[in-house]
């Protein structure tokens, strides 16, 4: 073998995530928005000139700064914006967790923490969440090079009281803690009113979910000014131009439509709340899901059997090959006519398995 | 301080390259295209359905590289497409340069190189260019752990032959070799060809500047099957969801539309070699550019000076405060019309010194 083979970055080898294209499926399997983007959206991207296309674009993303900024009631030097959250996120572990203290996060999280971790040397610490699948907000308090965790917590849905985020903030004055909200707008609170008692905090959030944008990938990060310039600087210093038109020009439309926001939202938690009946009536249990999935488990089901056989019929839902978490199903809250066709595959399902 | 500001990852801060935006000013800093992008692109982006932008888009970007494969002669598996060139390179060099040899490119060139050797922790070692600013390809021979350089060179425009390129991937079947062909198109003579001789060869393209498409960010490696695999191996590690629906649509019309590339290089290439005329008669000299851009100097001015005048009548060119080129203008081939907006000062400028 050539040095040049024997030298490459030699990574566990990932295959992207089911992305399944059939004109009949159910796609409840990567949390999606099941509504468009509010109008503005495809206007902003048939009114984007060629002229503007073959220039490169705002590398400071001035306008959708500034629109996030007035959205949120925050000054623009506060607003980091980029490529989906996943950018914005990978940024902030580069950027602030350089201690050679252990960071720390749930054992039950987003995946790419670990990740991240291993991609820049940083050590890490999982604290495991509890029987009810939640954050114990007392294992933060141990020293550590900085704290990350969702709010609600994927893949579990569950939402960490506002409270225990400050009893987290409060115990780590010299930690960065980052609360990672990617699925705040489904009717959890955010931690974005501690900024005004707290600048050890990050709260980052993304387009990809309430605001049906995954396709266009825009994520950002809101905390104190010398936090924000301290992203900027590390952006600016090997990539300058990330985020394309489409994207500035898509965000910028979207996050001036917060009517049709809340609108979507709330059709969402209603079907939301709805399956969670349906859900329990049918035998299965999930934390009490603030997000735009649920996380059930059903103590008479193979959940990769269940799974197995939902792909058979074209509905797509996710299960997670993972420690603790193997007997549980994350799916998607999509439109009630797709919640009823899985609920009516369901039913099927658990008869014939009693029968 | 507070622990986690002082452990921040300290950057040299830069600030963003000027980006100007007059009614009225001539664009010539940052090697933009004049021309907009192909009749398709437009198209594309205004059939861009809001049901693909609420999806995640395709990670494999199948769609794209199979019509760059198709355009290019090569199959999709030696395609990987990134968010424009800079992530295309940054991936390479964080994939392949990890040897504990020192990786070789010109004192002269673009200027990201370094910077990825820093983040990445790459040991370098530059090759001072000849004093007509050209490669000299024996200087890449002794031993490294690989090889990159732009072909035409930038800043300078200069073309190393193919036969060189051959030489350098010749004397270093143990390194890979990247030639970043990101000015190639206006006249100079790709390294594709000699793909079928080396297999440590990776040739990197953009659709920034030939296609007119900088601000959508859309940039290509093409190489043997295994370096590809491991370019996706480690992007899908760390980040799965990198170029946007739009950058993805964009892409794909404007690959393929080849005459339409072929139309407006043309065009370019005549306005250059026109204005290679001009510069001589005024004084100026510079390397035979094969790109859009040309590189000048001149014995009797004083580059900084005039860089600063031509700002004043918002005519934007770039400067390099760096050794050896401080003397020089780099210059974007415009329109004609923009181009003799610049000959007219220029005239203008070297009459009042002389008289």
């Amino acid at each position: 073998m050539k040095r040049y083979m024997q030298n490459i970055h030699r990574v566990v080898s990932y295959v992207p995530g089911d992305q399944p294209n059939f004109p009949d499926m159910v796609k409840l399997n990567t949390n999606e928005n099941p509504y468009s983007p509010a109008p503005g959206v495809q206007e902003a991207l048939r009114q984007s000139e060629v002229e503007q296309i073959r220039l490169y674009p705002d590398p400071t993303a001035h306008e959708l700064n500034a629109a996030i900024a007035k959205a949120y009631h925050v000054d623009e030097s506060q607003v980091f914006t980029g490529v989906g959250s996943d950018d914005v996120l990978a940024m902030i572990f580069q950027t602030f967790f350089r201690a050679d203290l252990p960071i720390l996060f749930p054992d039950i999280t987003y995946a790419f923490y670990p990740v991240w971790c291993d991609l820049f040397r940083i050590p890490y610490a999982v604290q495991p969440l509890n029987d009810q699948l939640e954050i114990v907000p007392e294992d933060y308090t141990r020293e550590n090079g900085g704290i990350i965790f969702p709010n609600p917590n994927a893949p579990t849905g569950a939402e960490l009281p506002q409270s225990a985020i400050a009893y987290i903030l409060e115990q780590n004055p010299e930690s960065l803690v980052v609360v990672d909200e990617a699925y705040v707008d489904f009717g959890a609170q955010s931690a974005l009113p501690l900024l005004e008692r707290y600048e050890n905090l990050l709260v980052v959030q993304t387009f990809s979910k309430s605001r049906s944008l995954a396709g266009e990938r825009i994520g950002f990060a809101i905390g104190a000014p010398e936090l924000i310039r301290a992203l900027h600087d590390v952006k600016f210093s090997f990539n300058s131009y990330t985020m394309n038109c489409s994207a500035l020009a898509a965000g910028t439309a979207s996050v001036r439509d917060w009517a049709y926001l809340e609108k979507t939202t709330e059709k969402i938690i209603t079907t939301r709340e709805r399956c969670k009946q349906v859900f329990s009536k049918l035998g299965f249990r999930f934390p009490d899901s603030k997000s735009n999935f649920l996380f059930v488990t059903h103590p008479e089901v193979d959940a990769h059997a269940l799974f197995e056989a939902l792909r058979e019929v074209h509905i797509f839902v996710r299960w997670f090959n993972a420690p603790r978490v193997r007997d549980y199903l994350r799916i998607t809250i999509g439109t009630d006519a797709q919640m009823d066709q899985l609920f009516d595959f369901l039913r099927d399902y658990l008869g014939k398995k009693r029968g």
